[in-house]
């Protein structure tokens, strides 16, 4: 059984009281979000705080996007974003793919107060990453084997040990995880890879993107993405923006998308 | 010689111009901000400017690190500093190091549209990049050997092929390089992997970090770094902090580290 800090004990309650593992991403693009909210304070802000509505009880926990956010108006979105999610009891998680050297990095790791977990982006090494990794509360989910077609660039070289570098990544992830809070990001477009990575890391949770707008594999994401019970599997304009057309009921569309997947995913959970 | 696109022939001009390589890092960290321009209302920007005016002649161009403006102020603050710096005609060199996949990473590219360059992170492949790439008139700077310590734990890999991963990373930037607008991030703290990149990608620049607080090989640095002339060594917190305990006049300070840097460097140019 793996050992889990404060933050992974606490999605495992989220996920064991509420029956799900969806996490919702929210990519609020300005350029998709319902025309009559474009006359708000804070588009963004009034944006999810309907979805958050919509969407809480089958969110195991809310995915932001740092992109969307990297504006004066959009960070106050965000802190209010967050702020209303934890009204709701749901962690956040602040897909942010960030890595830096020390200095910068533990300017990044204050992202973090406001938040209870952060994607991160191993190509610059442990250092890049301690800043995060020393928050013993948080949780930190390293990119390892990404959906996109690009991922298998770099991802898919092979090692001279015979390894692809994703596998060494993970096994690195594993090392750095002294503190019970890594989780490592694997796509759900490439199944082999999710069940290859479970052997290898058994004890690290897994956030799986790409089972929605970018069509991966639900049964594996699942299957091989959960550790004891525990991991994400995200949907982001899957559900955030599933109501597009409907004007001013757009929220509702995307409480039964994000339903629809919950059952979905459930079917394959124990 | 490189094909180089408008903003490595603007960078290109303003080096031969002002006789300069030198690249002002600006890590506008809060906590190391005079205290007396912390009761401004943009202390940053208060902060960036008084740099600016001091060090602008020296300046290749200015590298403000994305880490340190990551808050509603902040982006404030960077978008003064930005037209500040092209208000005295330098250019500006976004220290972002995203990489995202595509709808995201082209939410990052609007970051570009303030500044003239960015880094990019290249683990997560090609298509994560292209959003940047695809912006011909601006330069994308591909993460490949860093200067902090882990830097050598993704980067070093040795591939089956034989290479370092780095040294694949180097030839992928240099097939991304379609529009000439492709440069290479290499840390002056590894300087015979400087020499050996250079080898392998003449026509691509370099922005070398980790010659300031690094304590990185300077030689190596104008030896290696440049492409036909064109590139940058950057400097950060040894440049905006040199009057750290000058009180009021530590723009001076900053000044006159930037003007030795520059001195230093141009010992090396041919």
């Amino acid at each position: 059984m793996p050992e889990f800090n404060a933050f992974f004990e606490t999605l495992r309650e989220r996920i064991d009281r509420e029956d799900t593992v969806v996490s919702v991403g929210l990519d609020a693009d300005l350029d998709r979000i319902p025309e009559h909210l474009l006359e708000k304070d804070l588009p963004r802000w009034a944006f999810n705080r309907r979805i958050i509505d919509a969407t809480h009880e089958y969110a195991a926990c809310y995915k932001p996007n740092a992109a969307f956010y990297e504006d004066a108006d959009g960070w106050r979105s965000l802190r209010e974003t967050v702020a209303y999610a934890h009204g709701k009891d749901v962690p956040v998680l602040l897909d942010a793919k960030r890595g830096d050297i020390g200095n910068t990095a533990r300017k990044y790791a204050e992202l973090l107060e406001h938040v209870d977990a952060i994607t991160a982006n191993p190509y610059m090494g442990r250092d890049s990453l301690e800043p995060f990794l020393s928050k013993a509360d948080k949780g930190v989910f390293v990119l390892c084997r990404t959906s996109n077609p690009g991922g298998s660039d770099l991802q898919d070289l092979e090692l001279a040990s015979g390894e692809p570098l994703y596998r060494r990544v993970a096994a690195l992830a594993d090392l750095w995880n002294e503190r019970g809070n890594v989780g490592l990001v694997v796509g759900a477009t490439a199944p082999a890879e999710l069940e290859e990575l479970r052997g290898e890391v058994p004890d690290l949770p897994f956030l799986v993107p790409g089972v929605g707008a970018q069509g991966g594999d639900t049964e594996a994401a699942v299957e091989h993405g959960l550790a004891d019970g525990v991991g994400l599997v995200n949907s982001s304009r899957g559900i955030i923006f599933a109501g597009e057309d409907a004007g001013e009921d757009f929220a509702k569309a995307s409480g039964q998308a994000a339903k629809r997947l919950r059952d979905r995913l459930n079917r394959y959970r124990d």
